[in-house]
């Protein structure tokens, strides 16, 4: 009789985005004539056209495709050499960061890495997270077991969560406890932080102190500003001693729809097996993706190889101008409103504060009846969110001015 | 502290690919004039180009993601709804089996959804797999932790492994004792053996006896010539109660470096916790799949869905004829050589039997040798595989012509 991983039962429905969905659509069918009007804000997915250089590129791979002579089946699993090339040449040697070729792994996607990156992990480790939080860090560990069963404000047992608060600028300190394994997102998701040096330089030594293990989602460091913020953890000492860095071409490229990331696992990494050994974890993410993955398709890796061309920089660099710009926008206009903000500068989420005690819904519920606008309720990341919302700047300038502006005009 | 997941520590390594690559690489240099002569019929990658009615498609998704109005960002993580549509409509309504739309799972590969179908499965399963074996379904199970360690010929404690030979049709019987989830591919990789009905029949029966769960791996359906012998587990009354099926576009519109496969999840299917309470097993999966997965790159899905056009079904089945044409060819010639051949008849694979009491090995360096021809030892896929060797026919016609010529001309 078969066996199912009841640990998925632990799980909170995914209630988030569903019921952000379930209000709009009763509002546009309550208010017909305010639909038209409605502009989202909510899901942090890219708007604007892929970069020209990498539309040519995946051209020229599906002609090839299309020609025995240059046709190309399976790859390799961890990707094109090429491709693995271009990524630690232009995103970490020349920028004076020791990452080898065969350091980088080459995958469909951030969200799979951080989930799939708990099957070379043991079953023993104490989690932690912060709070607020992206919830596949959270998920991915229940279903694998890491928890127990969530209390009634949705905190699992077992997980060890990270206040972020105004205070800590939004980055968690060390705790006090010994952790295992530690989730960083810089830029934050959803709170739009990034990391100064001295608060990675804290984690990096209490890894090493503690033989922990930092998982480090970059995803968003193409929209530091900030010239002193690292991109990378490898930029502190120590790093590749203790930390894997996910990197995605999601928010850069916007290949949200076309599918490309990567991870960084350095050779120099290890963990323990129950009897105290240390083995490199690099042969076992190695086999994991041989054995579990088939590479990502031929077409999309052609693509982001064309990003780090000449011109692929600079139409990368005019995307992230782009919503970066929205950004400031957005900021200004919450700021002009009276609202407290955070992130939106070195990041494309702006974390803004509900004024007057109100719950994130409940503004969440204001700025749709009245500015017809789409946020993301903070609760929906973890406890610590209640009492902010999220704003995403991937949108067209256009709706990001008149978004501003509606919000200015709120009456709180 | 972190933990490895001591588990991997276990996986002999992969042994078989990388040492057909040693043994060429070393022939090539000790023979630098034959080394342009030699054939590969080892791995079963597809060599022919896509079928132009997914060339196409891709072309105008690649247009589309040039232009604002047309740009596609995140998809659906479980696969577009009209690539959903087409397939559980052309591969199964249309063949007059029950299989819904949302019952189809969109991913980036058949090994893929393979090794991860076990996150949603238990640890306390009783697992059977066929011997030989695809050995994704061995090193999945090792790697989550179902299996005890290896013995010195390779098999691993706790996995129950069925005997496929010339005496069964190389299709295992269902075992006299109770197993909880049972791998079964057909047509097989590598024997090239397709399950008659009866044979389905009888493991159907046996797993709703036993509850268990059987996971009816497909991805060479297209490749069956037989009408009597079914393409689909569901074809067979109750599989829709006790089976999870995979299926896969790398052999039917050669898909191999472009990633697509889907998985069918029932939702009638069900399995049990611990307590006893059968659960669902949908839910499960696309929970995992939201969770862990974000959906096949835009340009992939619509490709995958052009070879359900008219056009783009007569040019898979095109393709299918190619390889099924070199099949053919090869087989008679192995049998000319007076070598005993299964196979090749409803799959692109030859299982040939070692004349001489020849082990796998020494055959393979035989062919090498004397034929500069490459082909995988059958002890690669497990013990019962020894003494065999899989013909591959992914090939062009003139090079299967050519091999079937040479293996004629091979003194045994």
């Amino acid at each position: 009789m078969a066996f199912l991983n009841e640990h998925f039962l632990k799980l909170k429905a995914g209630y988030l985005f569903p019921e952000i969905g379930r209000r709009v659509k009763a509002f546009c069918e309550a208010n017909p004539a305010a639909a038209p009007r409605l502009i989202r804000c909510g899901i942090g997915d890219v708007t604007e056209p892929l970069p020209p250089a990498a539309i040519a590129a995946m051209h020229r791979a599906v002609d090839e495709l299309a020609s025995r002579e240059t046709f190309h089946g399976y790859g390799p699993e961890q990707g094109y050499e090429w491709l693995r090339a271009a990524i630690a040449r232009n995103d970490f040697r020349d920028r004076g960061l020791e990452v080898a070729d065969d350091e980088i792994f080459v995958s469909d996607g951030s969200k799979c890495d951080c989930g799939n990156i708990l099957d070379i992990l043991g079953a023993k480790n104490k989690i932690a997270i912060s709070d607020p939080v992206y919830p596949v860090y959270v998920d991915t560990n229940v279903m694998a077991g890491h928890t127990g069963p969530a209390n009634d404000a949705g905190a699992y047992a077992r997980l060890v969560y990270l206040p972020c608060r105004p205070g800590n600028g939004f980055v968690p300190e060390p705790p006090k406890r010994p952790v295992d394994v530690i989730y960083l997102c810089s830029p934050n998701n959803p709170t739009g932080a990034a990391a100064t040096r001295g608060q990675l330089e804290a984690w990096v030594h209490y890894a090493l102190k503690h033989q922990a293990l930092i998982l480090f989602d970059a995803a968003y460091e193409a929209y530091i500003t900030d010239p002193t913020l690292p991109h990378s953890i490898y930029e502190i000492p120590g790093a590749r001693e203790c930390a894997i860095e996910f990197r995605s071409f999601s928010k850069n490229g916007g290949f949200t729809g076309v599918r490309c990331a990567f991870t960084v696992v350095p050779q120099s990494l290890r963990a323990r097996d129950r009897a105290g050994n240390r083995h490199p974890l690099h042969p076992l993410w190695l086999r994991r993706m041989t054995t579990k993955f088939n590479g990502v398709s031929y077409i999309t890796q052609r693509g982001a190889e064309a990003l780090y061309s000449p011109e692929g920089k600079r139409q990368v660099r005019a995307l992230i101008e782009h919503y970066l710009g929205n950004a400031k926008i957005l900021r200004e206009g919450v700021e002009r409103a009276g609202l407290k903000v955070f992130g939106g500068v070195n990041a494309p989420y702006l974390w803004v504060r509900a004024p007057r005690g109100l719950t994130s819904w409940q503004v969440f519920d204001k700025i749709l009846h009245q500015a017809h606008v789409v946020v993301t309720p903070g609760s929906g990341f973890g406890a610590r969110g209640e009492g902010y919302f999220r704003l995403s700047a991937f949108n067209s300038r256009a709706n990001a001015e008149e978004v501003a502006r509606r919000l200015q005009e709120l009456k709180w």
